[in-house]
């Protein structure tokens, strides 16, 4: 999440206005403000497990690496792990899956973030009181062999709580709980926001989860939460900003439930809001658009990437090869992005209404497919109805499609273009990323510095010394089991 | 100068340790950093305009417009004209033309940015001690029958200083100079610094126009300078990281000329960098390199976009069109900016010397030019060897050259996609920029707010109500010259 995804978001709730404004999300209005670096041990461009070793454990480490350090010999003892040896309550949320690089980062120690088993089985050692979010992407290992987590939840005392009546018991004293999604997506994690503009089911939000959380462990010892708005970032990934506005919103609505727990203890209550990293090179300005931007073009699309790919490929398990046509596919890319062709009779009648003043007409035009757009669609389309396997991999089509479905990376970006959106890779950059604090001691994130530094930030906060070393020695080290 | 221009100017100078650091510049090591928000009234993306007004003058207008409203009906009071009739003694420096959009949002209240001789015109009324930097667009109007600038000046007790020897005689108490870069480009502005590296005399720098401010200004009273390193803009537009780097080096050492004198004053002194807008959606990060950054190649660059252009005009001012080829000017390219035709023997050796450890080899392979990059600059060569009417015109050559020379566009792609940095524009946009702050009361220069909000904060810097209406009376207004 980087500055722009969040500016872009305030833009486009301000959009309404008759000039320029933004509205404020709930954290970019907290009194203090810094700038923080990522950069990894082995690049200037960091990953998720890199970043969250440099935020949760103050060391610089390669990229995949998760607690540990570059050569792969010392384990790292993370800011919750701290925490909960200082007996605070600790919670770990996310929207993506529970063993994932960030929230592992809490509670793991891995020489590879794609341990997800034994990442897995790191949680169900960590004793911390609470998870929440998305669920596992290995239960029963990388074979499907290993024993499953939900029997090795049982013998360590955890309850995973994967039903929604469930997990609206719970209660206060409920402890050592997995509370996961009902629904997921493929990747065990939540389904995008935007998907609720038409009107499907996601199940809780992590403003939900974050709710529980707060319920279930505040106590007079005080807790420790990560909450991780992950999707964020794989929206990102696909340069889809729709799907980033939306899911950055339901961030904003899982820090205002802490907020509402901060305004009853401010005095008690830090709360820190920043990223690990800025990803897919956003910016609110493409070389085609100049000084124009139209954000009201973005309030048109109803759906995500994944769910549109999923539009895509049952047209094309359903249709004959060589009777395919992208014609047929223009219904729903108008129903969900708003994007469309428009006959010379009907542009000329919005042509009128739009000078007229009439909003809705502009933004039809701005929507309106131009021939070159129907081109790459075309282009796009056909490569989406080969077999994956036939498709072209060369580097001009990954820079198109960044391995994504071709369509729907030509509808999203053409959409982003048009919104005057634009973005420079799949991957994450190097930009350093915005933190945003309130509360007791939170004028310490003042400034720029290193993502480092915000290990050392957060260790004076729970009030421990922040240059002690945190090598986990053979005695601290529970049994940390290696990916099998 | 956004987030990105500056980091990556850190990064290009931490690039020689062996693992990926950075070399703060003078400025980010202030202790106060914040971060501003700078749409116009009409539209996310600001002009230098509307943006110095928004700045100036705390009042948000339209792209183009310097300190009137964007109906043009009142005109405000800049803070430089506030503090100047507080009794400071006020300077305005830049590295661009001094009539330029930013020093006028100092002095001037024009509907139009382009009013460049009722720019000028305003500067000799406007009674402030010290100009310094870049010359005057239309010295005699923009039909050139006008009052030659130089006469003006003379009438209203200013002087223009633009030879070196002059400059280096001003001394404390000469007051009312307009001092000029004896070199300046095309566009009056100083060369862009990068050209130092390959020995050009680019004249005076900001550094040494800073010097010369401060030496002139300081007095009892107290003084107000805004200097602008213009350039780094500039060189954004053309999309050439290279250039940006060293304008933004450029700019640091006029930075640290001010941090001296601040570390003579710490409690009478505030020193401010910030930005208007960023420029061209800069990131580092490239879809085609992923999470790699190469930023040594960078390091070969010598030369600026305008002043290559120059080369490629040369040669095809030299060379018959039937006669034109590319491989008559890789020497050049090679030269200037490291990119070469690889033989296979060579590549091999030098695959060899890369494995083996030799840093220089693997910068070299980096640098090669692959066949689809050799087909972009045999494309762009042949549009910018056509005579410019000639040239094709549509939405994708804008898209891929910005409307500057193609080869030098092509060439400046590639080096910078080889560093792993990319760009999504050729004008600003809507980025929020950092502000960083240091000396007396520069704490409230912390948070997220409005550049209407820095004009708030620099009145009460200099000790003038905020809040207090700053449209200028009609007994207030000197004769403003309107553009002819």
């Amino acid at each position: 999440m980087g500055l722009n995804h969040v500016y872009l978001t305030e833009a486009f709730l301000g959009r309404k206005s008759n000039s320029p404004s933004i509205e404020k999300l709930s954290f970019t209005q907290f009194p203090n403000v810094g700038l923080m670096t990522t950069y990894a041990a082995d690049s200037y461009i960091t990953d998720s497990a890199s970043a969250i070793t440099a935020m949760a454990a103050g060391r610089k480490t390669n990229d995949g690496v998760i607690n540990m350090d570059p050569a792969l010999k010392f384990k790292y003892k993370s800011v919750a792990e701290e925490a909960r040896d200082l007996g605070y309550k600790v919670g770990v949320l996310t929207s993506v899956s529970i063993d994932h690089a960030t929230p592992a980062g809490m509670y793991a120690h891995q020489p590879s973030r794609n341990n997800y088993y034994a990442i897995a089985l790191e949680l169900f050692e960590s004793n911390f009181d609470y998870f929440g979010g998305g669920g596992f992407l290995q239960p029963q290992g990388k074979d499907g062999k290993q024993k499953d987590v939900y029997e090795i939840a049982k013998e360590k005392g955890y309850k995973i709580v994967d039903k929604i009546e469930d997990f609206l018991k719970l209660r206060k004293g409920d402890n050592k709980i997995v509370a996961i999604n009902p629904i997921l997506d493929s990747s065990k994690a939540l389904p995008y926001a935007i998907n609720r503009l038409r009107g499907a089911n996601v199940g809780l939000s992590l403003a939900d989860f974050t709710k529980k959380a707060i319920e279930l462990l505040d106590n007079p010892n005080g807790f420790f939460i990560m909450v991780e708005g992950g999707k964020i970032d794989w929206a990102a990934h696909a340069n889809d900003a729709g799907s980033v506005i939306y899911d950055v919103l339901d961030f904003n609505e899982a820090i205002k439930v802490a907020l509402e727990f901060y305004k009853k203890r401010p005095f008690e209550t830090v709360i820190i809001v920043t990223a690990d990293h800025e990803t897919g090179g956003l910016s609110i300005g493409y070389a085609g658009t100049r000084y124009e931007v139209y954000l009201d073009v973005l309030s048109r699309q109803k759906i995500s990437y994944d769910e549109f790919t999923k539009v895509v490929n049952e047209y094309k398990s359903k249709v004959k090869r060589e009777e395919a046509k992208l014609s047929d596919l223009l219904p729903q890319i108008k129903e969900y992005y708003g994007l469309e062709i428009l006959s010379s009779e009907v542009r000329k009648e919005l042509e009128n209404r739009a000078k007229a003043g009439d909003k809705e007409a502009k933004i039809r035009l701005q929507l309106a497919l131009n021939e070159s757009e129907i081109e790459e669609l075309e282009k796009a389309f056909k490569i989406s109805m080969m077999d994956p396997k036939e498709r072209p991999n060369d580097a001009k089509t990954y820079l198109l499609y960044g391995g994504y479905d071709p369509l729907t990376m030509t509808v999203t970006r053409i959409l982003n273009q048009k919104a005057g959106i634009s973005w420079t890779s799949y991957s994450h950059t190097g930009a350093p990323v915005p933190v945003y604090a309130i509360g007791t001691g939170s004028y310490i994130f003042n400034g720029y510095y290193d993502n480092t530094d915000l290990y050392k930030k957060l260790m004076s906060l729970i009030g421990k010394d922040p240059y002690k070393d945190n090598v986990l020695s053979s005695a601290e080290v529970r049994e940390l089991v290696f990916s099998k």
